[in-house]
């Protein structure tokens, strides 16, 4: 009896690491038919690659390398740490050489074009697809007369823009540091998350434009960090195209910018100079003190923009701010910085925590399906 | 002076040499800032990366791995022989595992996305971004009830379309086996020839909808070759769609058929099972007899939709077929016994051949190049 138990119990176990290696399933990100990299309900990555004669193969992501170990035919597999829920940039180590899994789709992301891993997050669902009217992406090319470049955005137009003639209010939406114009609409899925709160009457319809956050003067020196043009390119460029080529409601009461990180800060920078443009605000993981924790000195931060409380009170109709509780801690002083400032000045502001996320795009993802909510609804 | 003169020979080598070395450029797909891969006058692709401890490096282009050689600073070089102008897929291979080179951007074809690379071709011009008013690719998602399937298709609408009443006439355009719907926005930048032909008059204004051929039952087998519902998708969702979504011309006179490779066997089906909803047909680098060397049996044949040539000349308002001069065998043979066949039932018919070009992008660049200028002038 007892050595039945004993085998019984065996039996058990092996079930329960059949249970646990099964666990791993294939990334949502991967190309068609790759089984590979996988992810565990733990969010662990596991990644697998052929490289027969390969000595040392590591799976890089966050900036923390894995060993992987390989078997008999050659093959390569190994895990990662549990990673915090959201999307992730990584890539493989063989040998030495840093290069993209193949298989992965590709995005662009840390200052490349590379592999990316998708950690499931409990609300998915915001950007699920789902059987709903889908708005449309629109790649729309542009030679600026400002840098003297060719420069690319994306424009999301609402379920019903190519249909109707209507006009509709638009959100200028920005990326951050070491991403490009491709961020918000693939990773981020802002397409996806408008057109479910559309579908669920919790979002009015509105414009998306998605631009590249990079923008120099011809002149500007290729070293060390020149001076950003990014305001003049959207204030007498990209505003002025996206109402002439677009139906949009073009005033500052129908008009929305925000960004994440980087694109928090220079979006900040934007509004203020520019509250005639612009009435709605978001800043995603990020605000335009970055850099400083310490109290900020209204009569000279952002040359006094806030120094009058009750007209910026009164000027702009959404200040709101987001954040992932798990975020490196100069992002939430920063921030809390900023909101200490505003709550000296008596500025209303929204101002949300996304749980058990990082400073990550499902943060952000969260930050646009929570703001979006709150636009153009007056 | 022997002596000299041996010195001048030498710095007149070695500056020989410098310049040869010069001539590599990066190539115009690499991502940006990166220096390799590169390219040269004779079509050389030179790849280079960091694997320290790799024992083996090949660049694979073609289906052809040429060795790469290592320096001190264990950073591998390898060239390839002289290849073929225009585009091609290609990887690299690490102590045995094939990856993406991290310094292209990447693309989706021979089923995989991977690295890309562009030889330089005499009339790139063709595709050049010019100061010239652009048209939009519009990135268009859909839930397919024959598929059961969430498709994506890209649709360009040529300049002046967002801001006009205008009602335009589509092609519709279709990708090669093993590339996808991305192909001719991307690689074969069908999106910049319009908008430079349209710039010249050398083209009407019209819509292109590029979408995926692959369309399976929900039901089909995963192995195999499942029966392709791509015909019944076409005219049951693909075309009532975009003719309630886009301001189309939305009769047989204004709408063209055409696609490379697999993609023109498929259209040339759906055109001649379908000739109330078509009149504009293109094969490029393909007809529908593929695999079919010898005469074509007419009385058979497609069912039949040849046998009448009277009829069928009538029918088409045009019928186009391309080649490029490099292109295996089997593709000038199948095509040249279609060409007969046309020729034995009289019926008109348009023949390009790309100079020079294989069965790659660039070839099917200049046949949209030369296609669209024959549509829809009547």
């Amino acid at each position: 009896m007892k050595t039945l138990q004993h085998i019984t119990c065996l039996f058990w176990l092996a079930g329960l690491s059949l249970v646990q290696a099964q666990e791993y399933k294939p990334s949502s990100v991967n190309q068609a038919g790759k089984a590979f990299p996988q992810v565990n309900a733990e969010g662990q990555v596991r990644a697998q690659i052929s490289a027969p004669e390969a000595t040392s193969v590591k799976l890089d992501i966050g900036g923390v390398k894995y060993e992987m170990t390989k078997d008999a035919e050659g093959v390569w597999t190994g895990e990662s740490a549990p990673q915090d829920v959201g999307f992730h940039y990584y890539q493989l180590n063989i040998d030495g050489a840093s290069v993209p899994d193949p298989g992965t789709k590709y995005y662009y992301g840390a200052g490349r074009w590379g592999s990316g891993i998708e950690i499931p997050a409990p609300d998915d669902a915001i950007f699920a697809m789902r059987k709903v009217p889908h708005g449309n992406v629109v790649e729309n090319l542009y030679f600026s007369e400002i840098t003297q470049q060719w420069r690319r955005n994306f424009i999301y137009l609402p379920p019903g823009y190519t249909t109707s003639d209507k006009r509709y209010p638009v959100l200028y939406l920005q990326h951050g540091s070491y991403e490009d114009e491709t961020g918000w609409s693939s990773q981020g899925h802002a397409n996806l998350i408008l057109d479910n709160l559309i579908a669920d009457g919790e979002a009015e319809p509105m414009i998306i434009v998605m631009d590249n956050g990079y923008a120099y003067k011809p002149d500007a020196p290729k070293e060390g960090r020149p001076e950003s043009v990014f305001e003049e390119v959207m204030l007498k460029e990209i505003i002025p195209m996206t109402d002439a080529e677009f139906r949009t409601l073009a005033d500052r009461e129908h008009r929305a910018i925000a960004g994440l990180s980087m694109g928090a800060n220079q979006t900040m920078r934007i509004i203020m100079n520019n509250l005639d443009t612009f009435s709605y605000y978001g800043g995603f993981s990020g605000t335009a003190n970055f850099g400083i924790e310490g109290a900020i000195d209204v009569d000279t931060f952002l040359n006094g923009a806030f120094s009058d409380g009750a007209q910026v009170d009164e000027q702009l109709n959404l200040l709101w701010l987001g954040l992932g509780t798990k975020e490196p801690e100069r992002f939430p002083k920063t921030i809390n910085a900023f909101v200490d400032m505003l709550k000296a000045q008596e500025i209303t502001y929204t101002f949300y925590e996304s749980p058990e996320t990082a400073h990550e795009w499902h943060t952000w993802r969260r930050c646009l399906h929570q703001f979006a909510q709150k636009l153009f609804k007056d």
